[in-house]
């Protein structure tokens, strides 16, 4: 049976348990940590039952706590996923709508929205041919899926209330897109015919707006916070390019031969495409072959917009971009200090307001973390309460999201899993361990995987062009593969499983080592497409790039980076997923083999029969592959455009089958590009020369040398300790499975005879550490500042601590 | 008569006058400043002939003081010029060889001496039509540079000595060229032919180790600085691709329509000129057409390769290049304090070894700066002794750099140069003042100017193509010119024609409006080549960048990078002739028209006639243009093969009318020019962020608002000082001329009737007065740092402080 002695300091959703605070005052006053008997154990404060409690055994207390808990949780969901606290539940029955809306099938639910209807795009009008579906088919899917974006917008609108929902900005722009698309799809049930649908390219807003996509956001937001600089820059690469371009015309138009200056906007287009050099030697011949001096107009030109100017822009965009990212790193941290601070708030009691006991702490987590074993919950309250005060203060509790991902393990008492084993046993696996460790071992490694690869590179060279290579396997292949085979096997024994696989490095090595082996045995039974496996083998030689510092540095970064770059990629194709409709739309069907024969560019275009000797050969000319004709065509032709060489082509093929207009789009496509190149670009400089700098500035190695890879936190505890929280815990209404981990401590200490055990924590370390340990010293004066903030605001407001402060957006205004 | 009572502390050079030590000795251990009679003139002292003088007017202790002022002038013009104090001419023979090769006129040798040698080879062997010269008019011409190379050589042997001459690497390495060279030479004249010339690539040595080139050796050692971490990302590069072309091989040689991939080596350049993206739809579109799913190969070798290794290069170098420019400034820094502690013995007296008086810095300033006026070297004295004592401290000293390139000008009483004027002028050019000063007077210029660019676009857009522009002058031309003239003749009434001319934007505007009259009277005179300034017109327009902050910031970065930016250029362009020699010796006429058949470029060479109805026309494949048959070819097809669009094709006719070895040329020369490029980015972006941090940590205005574009000094000069200075510059040998301008002072007083003067020292701002500001605490440290090291060498050698101590490398032993 549950008791509690305290009172809430803050009582929340207070229409559930209205009255309650008039009743319980009387016991305010009481002094602050003499409300009830407290078995004070190894610094933890558990309140127990005591006699001269109010034993009115309340349940409106016991359900106001848990409210408190609720909404303490719900508040530091909010610090880590960056929401803002005015979309704060503020009665329950948006907390009821908020807790459905949050939570994993929800968020999955509004992930396959998006993305079916993304996909639709694969088998609408202009279809990938073998994924052509009817109208009427593709029509309903669509609206079936509109109609779950739209349930998915009810329950925000239930959660957030109307009024903040009309001030929520992406919801609105989702609600009129959404309106936008249902009626679209309705016209075209109805007519059972596509019409020209553009504003399909909208759709990826669905997608955006999704909770697994927030990076792709955050990058949508970089980016639009680096456009204006961008823009300014732009401008004046484009007046450079409008004054040459006058100059070009009036220079270069008395010329017949020169079909690139005959008219001011042709002159305009050239030197745009020359911008993107993807026309470089060739807009330049015409004239150098009349005058040679004439090359000096398009050197001085690259020199001062491709040399000079492009690379300002680099410069400007990457000197916001530092600034962008700190500004974010600040307002996030600060956001979620102010969400602890809600929180502990809502934890205190009236009776102690400056702590919270480990009850309270648990109560919490129940909210917080439901799948957390008890053990755990304890280890992290013992991993917050570094000062060793019976409660957790507010500084303590302040480094919440550092310690919340920790994973524990009971820290081993041996050096190698197989100490625990017969002696013989022990003395082969040591000696295996000493081997895969050694020196030698490792360099002799080297030296074969050196080998493999000249030998690979030169069978390869020894191989006929003609040679169909999946039908044949060398034995140096299976060799070099049973000598990986054995360096596993070795390392798993001598190192133990669990050592063996929390290494990168050795992962890489096992995945490739298997996938070899897959190979092998796919090219047994004589499956074709395997050997893609099989030529992936020179992979393994990635391995020699270990041996320098450097690259250890550089491909570290690599992986670090590499979430981000996908995030990046991502945004990147949604910026695509847009482009490809609007060309799809607009674009679908004008380019075949030879077409666009008005143009200069029609030999691209040009699929003829040539006859040489007696032997008939088709000519082609494969630009006509470069299509938009359906999403896929779509997509490798922006690929295509991206890379900027001879995209001028595909502009003038379409071009000529179209209006002059069209090519805006691709100029629009290749500015898009551009900025969002220059972004990726401005992000691998800063995050690597970060990384450089914060190597530089802790140069001397950890003290413990496995926080190499993470951050590390250390635990012990005693067996009286675990009794006492089992001993609460079952107080509390926890599922057996949970608690039975903290029965197994004990059982560990009975079976070891250890009176104490140490559990580290562990987890990988993220930017934000990096982050915080550069910034020290300035993350102390934001904090500073932030409390200076906070205790105006509160005299200003006069209000009570519940009610949440406005929400925090940064000193600069920076959104996070 | 000049007299001093002074013993140098330390003498120099001291064969010339030895046993002046022994017989002066005992004068040294009189108090520090009783030694004589001094005229305390408000701060400075000035040593006159006292009564109690050892009047013995030695000349040798006249002339050892000479010799000490000339050495403190070496000292100091080496700390100026970065010079290593090992080359420190050691006795007066080597002086007089130091003295010769130091001066405007010997550099001015060098200059052109290495300039004719580079000139050459436009009139060597594959030389420009026009300019071809005799095989012996060019041997002998060469002979003659060599000649004159070898005579600096000498002069450099004379100073240095020998033993330094053969360890000052970059001086053999010349040697040794040149050595070669004439050999060359000479077999040439007798022979009568050239022979395969490739040493000539190594002619720019001889320009580069001239002193005006200094700026090109600092780039060239930051590009070798830069290349270790560069080749290590290099290989990274390079082993993609090779993996790449394995599989690429594997993948795509079946197919026979596929030439890109037949053999391994065709799939290594193809992947190579991938990576360029230089060939980039095409090389897939066989693949392409076969199997859509092919393109994944090509974008995901692409997103490695060019989006992600390439991008990390650059982050590499950049980072590399932050800390090799920290790096330089610092020993630059701690180079030129070494040198002023040199010349501050030197200049101080056994009596006085705390400071330097006047009368010492006078004979400082004599060699140092012989052109100097008096007036302006008493100044530079004044601005020096901030403390207010009687004589220069050394800490006082250590601003010598700072002081000594400052541009002294009496402080204007009035605010207007018009002051003095009658009065009704002076109304009429007070108004003209105020309307020029105007924002309403701004803003009308900008709307002209916005009105003209649209008017030039649209007058542009109506012309048609066939127009001859130069027969023709749009009255609107002379409206705005009228304008524009208008405006300039205004400004210059109304701010004076010294302030006119000291904003950079005023001259830009003047210089564009008298460029533009100049093409009026060009064309009223028929002048056809004048039109190429009547079509610059539009650059007027760049003054609306002025309105917006960011692009004057931009901007002005622009002009401050421009210097460095030219010397970065000039490095590549010694790159450029270097690979010019190399490929005129190897491929110089190898390409014409209709060339190249075997290769699968042979169209881009063809020209034929083609029949279109009943008109012949020359169709050309205008490649046969860029060929290696004269060094100005060579520069422009050079310039292609760095913009790296299309120049495959380049490379495939030449290697088809060759060898394949041919490739390695292009490739070495592609890579070269990534690394310069590189270097140059990262330049760009380094200048660009530091300068806009700066401007972020100096956001206040500074307190005198001319101090915005230059560091500026403030020395008030009473009429009694002036008085006693011109005193004590009549003993000295001053010539008359120089004097003359301490005269003018008095007289200005006269005239005033002021009792006192103020001069204003003023400079622009260099990057290093901005580092200084930057890194203004750790240079703290260095210094602390260096007077350690300096006390610890001291103490260690136990040897007179005369001896100069071993070359300053700094700490990381960098070399600046």
């Amino acid at each position: 049976m549950e008791t509690d002695d305290d009172v809430p300091l803050i009582l929340t959703w207070d229409d559930a348990n209205s009255g309650l605070l008039n009743e319980e005052t009387e016991g305010a006053d009481e002094s602050k940590y003499g409300g009830g008997n407290y078995d004070v154990v190894n610094n933890a404060v558990i309140a127990t039952p005591g006699p001269q409690n109010y034993r009115s055994q309340n349940a409106s207390l016991r359900h106001s706590w848990e409210m408190n808990y609720q909404e303490a949780a719900i508040y530091l969901q909010e610090g880590e996923n960056n929401d803002k606290f005015f979309t704060h539940p503020r009665n329950p029955k948006a907390l009821a709508a908020y807790l459905f809306a949050h939570n994993h099938l929800f968020y999955l639910m509004e992930l396959v929205t998006g993305l079916l209807l993304l996909v639709l795009s694969l088998c609408e009008a202009p279809a990938v041919p073998s994924l052509r579906l009817d109208t009427y088919v593709h029509a309903t899917l669509e609206l079936l899926a509109l109609v779950m974006v739209a349930f998915e917008l009810c329950m925000k609108l239930r959660w957030l209330g109307f009024n903040t929902f009309i001030r929520h900005k992406r919801t609105m722009v989702k609600t009129c897109v959404l309106l936008l698309q249902f009626v679209e799809a309705i016209v075209v049930l109805i007519r059972q015919t596509s019409h020209l649908r553009v504003t399909r390219a909208l759709r990826p807003i669905f997608l955006v707006d999704c909770r697994y996509c927030g990076a792709v956001r955050r990058n949508l937001r970089q980016i639009f916070q680096s456009l204006p600089p961008f823009i300014d820059i732009l401008l004046l690469l484009l007046f450079f390019m409008v004054i040459f371009a006058i100059l070009g015309f009036c220079l270069f138009s008395p010329n017949p031969s020169d079909p690139y200056f005959n008219t001011l906007e042709n002159s305009m287009v050239s030197l745009f495409v020359l911008l993107t050099t993807a026309n470089f030697p060739d807009v330049m011949m015409p004239a150098y072959s009349r005058n040679r001096w004439c090359c000096i107009f398009f050197i001085v030109y690259l020199s001062i917009e491709l040399y000079f100017v492009m690379n300002l822009l680099l410069a400007v965009v990457f000197d916001t971009f530092n600034g962008v990212e700190k500004m974010k790193f600040k307002s996030l941290l600060l956001h979620k200090r102010c969400a602890i601070d809600h929180a502990f708030q809502l934890l205190v009691s009236r009776q102690r307001p400056m702590g919270v006991s480990l009850k309270q702490f648990d109560g919490l987590m129940r909210f917080y973390r439901p799948r957390m074993s008890a053990r755990d919950r304890y280890l992290t309250y013992k991993a917050l309460n570094t000062s060793g005060a019976p409660m957790l203060s507010l500084q303590d509790f302040y480094n919440f999201y550092e310690v919340i991902g920790l994973k524990w393990k009971a820290r081993r008492s041996g050096e190698h899993w197989f100490d625990d084993l017969p002696h013989t046993t022990f003395l082969i696996f040591k000696g295996i361990n000493l081997l895969v460790k050694s020196k030698a071992f490792q360099y002799t490694m080297y030296v074969v995987v050196a080998v493999n690869g000249i030998w690979i590179l030169v069978e390869t060279y020894m191989l006929n062009s003609g040679f169909s290579w999946s039908r044949f396997v060398p034995w140096s292949y299976i060799v070099f593969l049973t000598i990986y085979g054995v360096e596993v096997l070795l390392k798993v024994a001598g190192l133990g499983p669990m050592a063996y696989i929390s290494s990168g490095w050795n992962l890489f090595d096992f995945s490739v080592t298997v996938f070899a082996f897959l190979g092998l045995i796919a090219l047994a039974f004589d499956m074709e497409p395997f050997y893609f496996i099989v030529v992936l083998r020179p992979l393994q030689l990635l391995r020699l790039f270990k041996i320098k510092q450097r690259y250890r540095n550089v491909l570290d970064t690599m992986f670090e980076l590499f979430p981000r770059m996908a995030s990046l990629g991502l945004t990147l194709i949604i910026f695509y997923y847009s482009f490809a409709i609007v060309g799809m739309e607009f674009f679908a069907d004008v380019i075949f083999p030879n077409c666009c024969n008005t143009s200069t560019v029609a030999d691209s275009y040009r699929q003829i029969n040539v006859t040489i000797g007696n032997r008939t050969v088709l000519e082609e000319g494969y630009y006509y592959l470069n299509n938009f004709n359906n999403i896929l065509s779509s997509f490798v032709t922006l690929f295509e455009l991206m890379v900027v060489n001879n995209w001028y082509i595909t502009m003038e093929g379409v071009t000529s089958m179209t209006t002059h207009w069209s090519r805006l789009y691709f100029m629009t496509f290749y500015i898009v590009t551009m900025v969002v190149m220059t972004i990726i670009v401005a992000f691998i400089l800063d995050a690597f020369v970060f990384r450089m700098n914060y190597s530089r500035k802790n140069r001397e190695p950890p003290e413990n040398p496995e926080e190499e890879n993470g951050i590390v936190f250390e635990v012990e505890v005693s067996r009286d300790e675990a009794l006492a929280t089992l001993e609460l815990y079952k107080q509390t209404r926890l599922g057996l499975s949970l608690l039975s981990s903290l029965q197994g401590v004990l059982q560990a200490m009975d079976r070891g005879g250890h009176t104490s055990l140490v559990y580290q924590g562990r987890r990988s370390r993220t930017k934000s550490d990096l982050s915080i340990k550069m910034y020290q010293e300035e993350i102390q004066e934001w904090y500073a500042e932030y409390s200076r903030e906070n205790q105006r605001l509160e005299r200003v407001l006069d209000s009570p601590v519940s009610e949440p402060p406005p929400p925090f957006t940064g000193p600069q205004g920076v959104r996070t």
